[in-house]
């Protein structure tokens, strides 16, 4: 049976979304990301699931930079995950009882409403995680009464969920991605989504306006673009991209090896189907079969065949 | 006298940036980011000095987003601070004595190299900050030994430096911003920054691209680009841009206006100098006299003089 | 009462253009065109009338080349013209009785399938003009028997219609321009073009690209562009273009003058109305409207009011 | 013995241009481009000598629409032939004598500063052509002292050059072009140059700037572009582009392929050495090695080796 490593601890988000990536996987929890995805390089585990980006916090900047510089790994799946956060309690508490709450200072934020309106008197304290939250209240001789928390962390602390989805807004999605180790692409499934990072040839003006037209011209839309530092000093940065569609693609393959040639440095970093299975927008002269037709064109034409 | 609140607690890299940007002027430390900028928003404060990306971690999210979002405040200074980290202890404490030593997670990072080399056996837990850290080795009957902390740190909290520049690194930088609210603009310097956000009008392929080409038309170099979360879930951006010169430069007025009408909103940031100084590269064409001569040439053919 | 120089002699499709611009103004017809507009250079006529393109033989070059060298001049209005070729005799002659058939070279390839049904023992003799072949047959004792002109033609010289429209394609059209010696444009309509001359600063490749964008970036749409040599050797050129809308347009003005600011020079021909009428699509963010609005912002955003 | 068609009469400038470009070959004249063309597409000649354009005139719209709209005929080489116009006389006939001139009226028009010069008094009457002027000087009882033709005209003629090079600018040039019928490309060289023609699948604004990315997307540069009518009425046009390079090369082969895709039709015009042997400038990243690199790379990455 397979395993797959997962940002712990036990109870979080991450492996909310492991268990609908893979529910017939083992999930081994791990520290941090960056030890998550060392578990999936070394072979420890068979891959990883870590988060890659918040629709309110935006990128999980230890994720693209792992992915950016440290020894390769593929993204395999993704998966959008609404952010629901429950009160825990030990079963019994009441919601009068809870005097002492602890959260992650973001779930703090995120729920402040909720606190304000339902808990006004209770002192809210800072945990390193909303499942090590869990964790602490349901340790023995906890000074907490209640934590906010994913709900699958009162599965594995033995808590009571005495309310539900209390952020103050209902619709933040954090999008987390299987990696595995170097090796098969998935297929292609018709709506598929490629990414990759490119570090600047020289870090000459236009030069990201220069990236941008490589998957333009080939009618490769872009889903994402985040700029990160290289380390070499402010004003220097690399990209890390998502695009539409499937490496095996001719338009999406013919785009990213333009990419490549303008670019100092080009990793990829997979093509997996979109958890949104939104297929993409083919423009006039960009399917597969207009890149095949254009191809024997072109052969007809060195041939002199006109 | 003026006041700037900025990141504190004291002794921070915030405090060092601060007090290099505006020596005569009198800081107050905030205890994070939004408090900060809140003070200079409220009048609590003259302004603020934040910190808005570092060289190695990238851009600080909570400045951007607070830029984004908050109520208007103007970027009228940046200052490009060397990371360097100073081991501080109390007076009389040799290096041969730590055993506990305390930082932020990211100096223990950055300082991995000394800590193997010359504190083979400490152990190092960590703290809230880097000055938080000084504060921690000052307090009567601290547990710690000795701190990473920025050399400033020192002065505050009383303690000496016996080792200095001990990152594994030295070219790591911060970028400081001054914000003040809004009111006079400074006077273009023939080497400034001009910062601003972006939101789409609609989330369109190709809308980056038309935004590039919107300075790129004009002969305006961006020196930076952040995509961050607009909140309406994955696939939503608005945009950080800094480019080169003054709003008060014709390309420059010209490029923002054009992006302001392609975009739902464009919130301007600030035009201010260059910490580095660095002096555009004018393309033929773009500079202000020959907007001026395009102006004139324009009203003369309107008025049919040809 | 005025009159306008067009391109002769009498009875030519230019002077049947002519009519329609301007019914009630006295046309003099000229060897050339560039005979016609130097008579409305030297005020000897209030404008002229000359074919600009054909949409068979396409630009006339001798129009396009003294727009761009010449002294300036304005177009101030424009006319499609079907091109509808007529088969005049003297009166009394019939069909049957053709043997000899004068017309200029073109009108003779175009009418080429009347001529081999209708006509196909009768020689042809190729004639200067299609005016100038009406002429020939009305001249006392022309060896002529008939020619292939212009319906205008037959009024001039006393001939006799006897076939019409006996083209082989009946949607050939000559686009025809009046102008004016500089001096009020044309009010905009709504529905109007621009037309201009642009020299490159220097042959760059991607020089035309770049004038392009200047165009693209405003939301200007081209309809025309025609490249012509500058004269100094094989591979130097400079562009006419006719663009959607009024330089008093705001986006027409703005990317004129991008172009003029990019080009070592710039010369505007005029504003006019289009002669079918077609209001052009205004992109979002392009509209007098938009402009202004983002001017008062740029207003704002220069006072430090943001 | 091959043969190839040329622009007759004989003595045109276009035979002085098949003698350079194919010393050893039969040239024979015909009346027409359309007449050389068909020699040449009918096997009744090896190929044809026409002119393409000229340094002053422009365009021979005749070639290029023959070139597009004809049966394909594949263009193997160019010449640059400098336009230098020679007064010839039968022999013994002295300049004071000349009192009846003929040429073609564009050679009149360039030679008007050496007429008013030198032969003040001298009526000009228009011949069909430059070598039509030197035959009919050589006619016996011609009516006609002297013709301003081509050098060449003059032996075949048998008339004597008393004045040489009286053009009033000496850097005319005409561009030539030898085509034959479909067959084997000329070897690339290193300097040269493609020709083509696209059809716009339709008729949207920006089609141009779409055409003209995609070879500037591959670093590949345009040295010539034409529009035509289409003939489907005015405002419709399709284009003529030369660009530099040889179709064997990658980033021709891949320009031309995706202008291919985004047009209704491309016809390919050949790719053969440049006259001027001029090299062309490889952008970074668009070399034959790049592109080989880079299909490599895509290679590697679609089977999942990263």
């Amino acid at each position: 049976m397979s395993k797959l490593a997962y940002l712990g601890p036990r109870g979080t988000f991450c492996e909310a979304a492991l268990r609908l990536l893979a529910p017939d996987v083992e999930g081994v929890p791990y520290a941090n990301v960056t030890a998550a995805l060392e578990a999936a390089r070394s072979g420890t585990a068979d891959g990883a699931v870590v988060p890659l980006e918040n629709s309110v916090e935006g990128a999980i900047t230890q994720t693209l930079d792992e992915l950016a510089w440290g020894p390769p790994l593929l993204i395999t799946g993704e998966l959008l995950l609404p952010v629901e956060f429950t009160l825990l309690v030990r079963p019994g508490t009441e919601l009068a009882q809870i005097k002492r709450l602890t959260t992650h200072p973001a779930a703090h934020t995120q729920c402040r409403g909720f606190i304000e309106r339902e808990l006004p008197g209770a002192v809210v304290v800072a945990a390193a995680s909303t499942a090590g939250a869990a964790q602490e209240v349901a340790a023995p001789g906890s000074p907490y009464d209640a934590a906010i928390s994913p709900a699958i962390a009162g599965e594995f602390y033995g808590l009571t969920a005495i309310a539900s989805n209390i952020g103050d807004r209902s619709d933040t999605v954090t999008r987390f991605i299987r990696v595995s180790p170097p090796g098969l692409l998935p297929e292609p499934t018709g709506a598929d989504r490629t990414s990759l990072v490119a570090f600047l040839q020289d870090d000459h003006p236009g030069a990201l306006l220069e990236m941008l037209s490589e998957f333009a011209v080939r009618g490769v839309n872009l889903t994402r673009i985040e700029s990160r530092p290289t380390g070499d000093g402010i004003g220097h940065y690399f990209f890390h991209f998502d695009c539409e569609g499937h490496v095996s693609d001719a338009r999406v393959g013919e785009a990213i090896s333009g990419l490549h040639r303008l670019s100092s440095d080009v990793r990829f970093l997979g093509s997996y189907p979109r958890a949104d299975a939104v297929a993409p927008q083919v423009r006039r002269g960009t399917a597969d079969a207009d890149f095949a037709e254009a191809a024997d064109w072109l052969s007809s034409v060195r041939a002199g065949r006109v």
